[in-house]
């Protein structure tokens, strides 16, 4: 892009239900454009005031010619700003990683959040792309999330697990267990807290422990004294609604349904995501938290090992339920 | 006991939905008794088949008395092989952790294992008891489990948890976080895979990972291949049905309802209590596995704070849910 687009003029609290919804069509070689038109037609039957609040963003002609291969409606499309004839014969092509596909899943992104910032969106859904795939055409991001934060002007960002009745951010995500441990410090726990007190996922926010038992009073680990007192302590200096540290074993239970808490601080990746994934894998959405607007993603990868192909009815194999579930908590988030 | 029972007959993999089922009724002083007492009198009309095996274990006078006071029907008793006078007044003693509380609980679970070794009683559930009480009596162990292995001889033991849905047998139970990472070993892997087949669990095993996406192809750590793999190899050059290491966060979701796999193997306290606990915490049971008899325990404590304390239609304020569930489930595993 040419700017930075430092001046993103979004804010997540100020909700409203008409608001618009960006999907991004993620690699255009992955499943991303079948699950995005697939959820779209099912979303248009049951939800159709949502549908049409709903915007694709990628390939106009590439969606076209999807959308008539699968017999699907076309919905309302934001085709890429790219050069007239750069786009290449995506139909000819292996359905694996190439530059090419990552450099429109990048393009992609980069339009919505321009929509963001031109006020026509207030949330981007993202299909999957492939870190491969975005390497090949030059931009080296570790994924989506980090990206997005880049183009919304450098902001901390965490990454929040949802369903319908659980939602926990994370303090660490993608480091071995050990590495994890080490990594949490108070700042890290208090950052947290903020980006989740700013998102409005409150009021009631739950600090799940480290240790089994949440420490036991020292009997089992210091590191809830050490690490998430202090980060507890300042969040209610600032007049936060934020629990000591819950033994983890029963912290996601008591926030089942929304009953004691809105929201769980969890520490390590597995810690918060196997009570959201326990009652099946496509109720969790993945919500970027600290962005100036609404970001959700289906909790799956571009497969590229079925992208594209049908079944013995024509029908393609993907499974739209997972975006479903994106589409449907980005609704629930805008308000 | 003046003999060591080192030769424990039952085996547990013969199993016979009549055999008979020792309650330990737990510390006197905590809700133990009541929510035996008002767990069988709920059996006895939803379960009376199951209720009928069942055998209190504990202080005959005391028991007679609360079930009394209490206006519930008295179960069949075995009562304390204690000499005649030594009991005090119950009645009038504080309702907190003493050496005589911690001498009766001890008793009990004698009694209870000395029944398991004449053929009387195939599975023991046992009442909370104290800790603190157990050592003012001097009897240094830091719990039930401790003690019950002793009694059968000194045999290693592993924590299960369960519910009607979920199986989960612990590698490592009560330590700070941190120390139990350093304490997983291949050998103690492959002995927790062991007696979980040994108790009948199996036949489909699954091992959770111990990091993200259970490292990833060692993106994500390498202790998978360091600690697991190869005491799943030695398992399966045993004949046994044992999964490579599984995504912790994908592992409990796919073993739901025994979809995929009859057990999970899980590396620390919370990685297996958050998915057993998160549906609800009356539901998940404590077991122990490795004894020569099934064990189970619900899973709250002694709750000094509300035993023998009556609400203002003079019932007794203990839950006896858990126990239900200990009572049931231990049914279920006897078969």
């Amino acid at each position: 892009m040419n700017q930075t687009p430092h001046n993103v003029r979004m804010n997540p609290q100020a909700k409203n239900p008409n608001h618009r919804i960006a999907i991004t069509a993620g690699d255009p070689l992955g499943i991303g454009p079948e699950v995005a038109l697939k959820a779209l037609a099912e979303l248009a039957q049951s939800h159709p005031a949502l549908a049409a609040r709903c915007t694709v963003v990628g390939p106009a002609d590439w969606l076209t010619r999807e959308a008539k291969r699968l017999a699907l409606p076309l919905p309302e499309i934001q085709g890429l700003d790219l050069p007239a004839n750069s786009l290449p014969n995506l139909a000819a092509m292996p359905r694996t990683s190439c530059a090419i596909g990552g450099e429109i899943a990048y393009q992609q992104i980069v339009q919505a959040v321009r929509g963001v910032q031109a006020g026509r969106y207030a949330a981007v859904v993202t299909a999957p792309i492939s870190k491969e795939a975005l390497h090949l055409a030059g931009h080296i991001y570790p994924g989506h999330t980090e990206l997005l934060a880049e183009l919304a002007g450098g902001v901390p960002v965490r990454m929040m697990l949802m369903n319908d009745e659980l939602r926990t951010v994370l303090v660490t995500v993608h480091l071995p267990l050990r590495q994890a441990l080490d990594a949490i410090t108070p700042e890290l726990v208090l950052q947290t807290i903020q980006i989740t007190h700013a998102a409005g996922l409150g009021p009631r926010i739950a600090v799940a422990g480290i240790n089994p038992h949440a420490g036991e009073n020292g009997l089992l680990g210091d590191d809830e004294a050490r690490l998430l007192q202090p980060a507890i302590n300042a969040a209610r200096a600032k007049g936060l609604n934020v629990s000591d540290p819950i033994a983890p074993d029963t912290v996601f239970m008591r926030a089942r349904g929304f009953k004691e808490f809105d929201v769980v601080i969890a520490m390590y990746h597995d810690q918060g995501l196997i009570p959201v994934k326990y009652l099946g894998l496509d109720a969790g959405v993945n919500v970027t938290l600290g962005l100036p607007f609404v970001r959700t993603s289906p909790d799956h990868g571009t497969a590229f090992d079925i992208a594209g192909r049908l079944d013995e009815q024509g029908r393609s194999l993907a499974n739209p339920l997972s975006m479903l579930s994106a589409l449907h908590q980005a609704a629930t988030l805008l308000g």
